[in-house]
């Protein structure tokens, strides 16, 4: 049994690298894909396209071109792991996560306990939260292996 | 021509009640529709079903209730408007969003300039962006009454 | 706000009945579907077509009939209360189940503390548990309002 | 012609290894998949996620953990076989039935006779009926190679 | 109770005067409708645009303008009752059978006995095979009153 | 029988006005709606929001806004009427009859003959090809009373 | 570019045979698939399961094992062919085309010219008409190689 | 990561080799399709077909054949880029586009500066709007690689 899981949220921190380490460690079949990580090409993604008015345009722009990439690896996905940092709003995390509710696609959040509360109707429609990448290691050892 | 209009989102200000005004002031025939915007009523929604043992249980249990209003809601509505306020982190309302993006349903958000780059990709996604509740109205007005 | 509300499951005891005056007493605008539920007359929903060589085939029949009726109920339905009582197999309330939760059509279920081991799948799917019909109707009043 | 199968339901016979058997031996080019059928492992699925004051919310957690995969699975598959053994309730078995339905994905039943008039419903929407696995065996050989 | 009941199929017997008079005089609360049973009027449906140089393309221009109430119709409709004569081909009953399999749209069938087997693919996907117009109203009788 | 009409296409001649007449002429019990025919308002539709660097964002702003409207009423709308004047490129009435197409949401084209062979594709889709509104009132007469 | 082609329909004479050639011989990247052309193998497909009590219900079986190859060929093929012979009422063709029509599934179909007006809802939704089977190869050539 | 590409639209210049080429260079993973684009032959793409009577039936039986190869390769792309020349009506692209906005299927444009006016409707669903085929190159270079 393989598995495409799509890694959505945080920029930041390394926790894409624990969990395809884990997995390999693991023995897993798992291709893992994720949206642009690098902030400033991502932020950048549509500068050689029209010119913009202002900062509102220039993101309206990169981000529909993101949303090429993004939109088309999350519906690809088996599973889907949204994750929240301690910082920033993320606010492009919890988006996935409803895509992925209305779209019937299961989801994982991954985020630390000081968060449960703001993330209730994130997590409600989720299929687990974890707090460490080792869980969701292990949430995909028992789901491919059992 | 009448219109369903969900408002999702902060419910701290009076928002809502504005864009309603403004949308009787125009004589426009729209119904407006929300989630329960009592926040300890909100939070204590499924405080009389199963016991919990844990913040995160009592939040779930009630996330889920809450979820039977704000679901249908949201799929029932011609408009759905995200509001974003200057504080919490209403990662529900950037769930909602994403939600409405899955299913087609057109949004628009409401939302200050400042926090624009954080929620590119909500509003990517949205009709349009508006910074006050009159610039709400007059979209309505102008899609109801052209 | 109004709601349509689809009664599956348990045919032997009163809980529609309850749950019904509940939802009439706190001022509720819901209206409340169910399968046939006079027991015989449901088995002998198909008597009146083909002959049937055995107790398979009228059963057959018989089903296929009832699902005319059920399954519009259920797909015009807002919410889906599934009812386990503490007699017969009902497999049907479970067939329910599944059919709301690969529709996306929200649920609840109502059945004894002593059963949740066996409902465990039935359940993780569901809005909410309950375990009395005044939780049913506690529900109702709290989604619509508030 | 070969065919993804999902064998879902009753865990504590070796029903699987009989089909599985029965379909080498004739030759089929068949991809049979399965939920976790270790039953303690399945109780335990979410045991190592967030604490849970009491068996229901262990339960759940376990049961959402397990839905990533068998909802995945039956999702690929291009046909469903549901098996109601002789001891325990399997209701489980039946939301999978009531799952297919709802997605128009093809299921056939296995199960004795004596059961036949509590899961009428659940035969009603089945593809066919069997109480051996070797009627099982036949129909796969009859619809892979006619 | 109320239901929307598309009478499609033969049009040179008064097959569907008799369903509706049985309805009423059971004071079922039904709307039927059919598409355009005037055999003239329904073949010149659309030689009033343009010209055609053969009867297939005359034929063609008139289907597509027929499709235009027959589809929506369908659509509409919370059943279908297709109904095969004694006279002619009728695959246009039967395109509707299969158009209504795909939906998910439950239909019956009201035909005689010495075509059950070249009908046997329709019946199967039928919820009913009824051989008199009393028959389709007791379902109807059934479904809406129990 | 009722029906929804959405009249899509050119704005500057008074074929709309022209099915309306017709239609009421003929008793026919039809609801037609059109996007904001008044083409400076139109242009303007977004200009109340966000400042814009140049003519691209401008029309883009103000083609989503419009897009709230029309969007909504073609998913509603029973049958699309798609015209294409003599004048300008009109590809956002190509736009429309490719919505359509997509939904299975029936449509017919009114235009003149010499322009049949770039609208071959869009054609081939429609239900039917008018070159006049006597020939589309015609349509809806024979859809509604047959 | 290659091809998934299922031929539905007449299976008395070796025309998806003259398909294939055809195929073969133009050197077309094409899969044809095709429910069981055995006659009396079909009729028999569910005999080995229940007891039926009449040809209705025995027809009934078979048809519903037989609709677990037809079913999942025809929705996993890129183009469906129907063919319609000269004997037989060949109701399941017309059936499989209004499955197609429904699912937007794209189908041709293969008949003689004296059949044109009573095929004329199946073909109106068709995407060609072909009466000999080297117009059907040609189709495929076209569409494949350009 | 890999990607497919549909190629919409002018058929008269040679862009479309001009995107695979860059795509070449820069080592992009991506198999780009097209419609027939041998503008004699896809007009003539049913003329081995029925007798049509008129140009417009020869289009019309033509575009439909064209549609069984637009159609598929449409719905089986990632991404659609949709072209538009400065010659030519070139409605076929714009239905192409709403055909892809009601999938939810990305798509960007490729025109020149002078038609953005009429095409905003086209242009406001697309993820991006392009001038050059650069560019375009330059966005599956993003997209794929980051």
């Amino acid at each position: 049994m393989s598995f495409s899981v799509y890694l959505s949220g945080e920029i930041h921190t390394d926790w894409r690298e624990e969990i395809a380490r884990g997995a390999q460690a693991a023995g897993l079949d798992v291709v893992f894909t994720a949206p642009v990580t690098d902030h400033p090409a991502s932020d950048a993604a549509g500068d050689h396209l029209a010119e913009t008015g202002s900062g509102f345009w220039r993101d309206h722009q990169s981000a529909k071109v993101n949303a090429i990439r993004t939109r088309t690896l999350i519906e690809q996905a088996d599973l889907v792991v949204v994750r929240f940092g301690d910082k920033y709003k993320q606010w492009n995390a919890a988006f996935d996560a409803g895509y992925c509710a209305a779209l019937g696609k299961p989801y994982v959040t991954l985020h630390d306990d000081d968060i449960v509360h703001p993330l209730k109707e994130v997590d409600a429609q989720a299929q687990a939260w974890c707090t460490t990448t080792d869980q969701v290691v292990e949430i995909l050892r028992y789901v491919l292996k059992g």
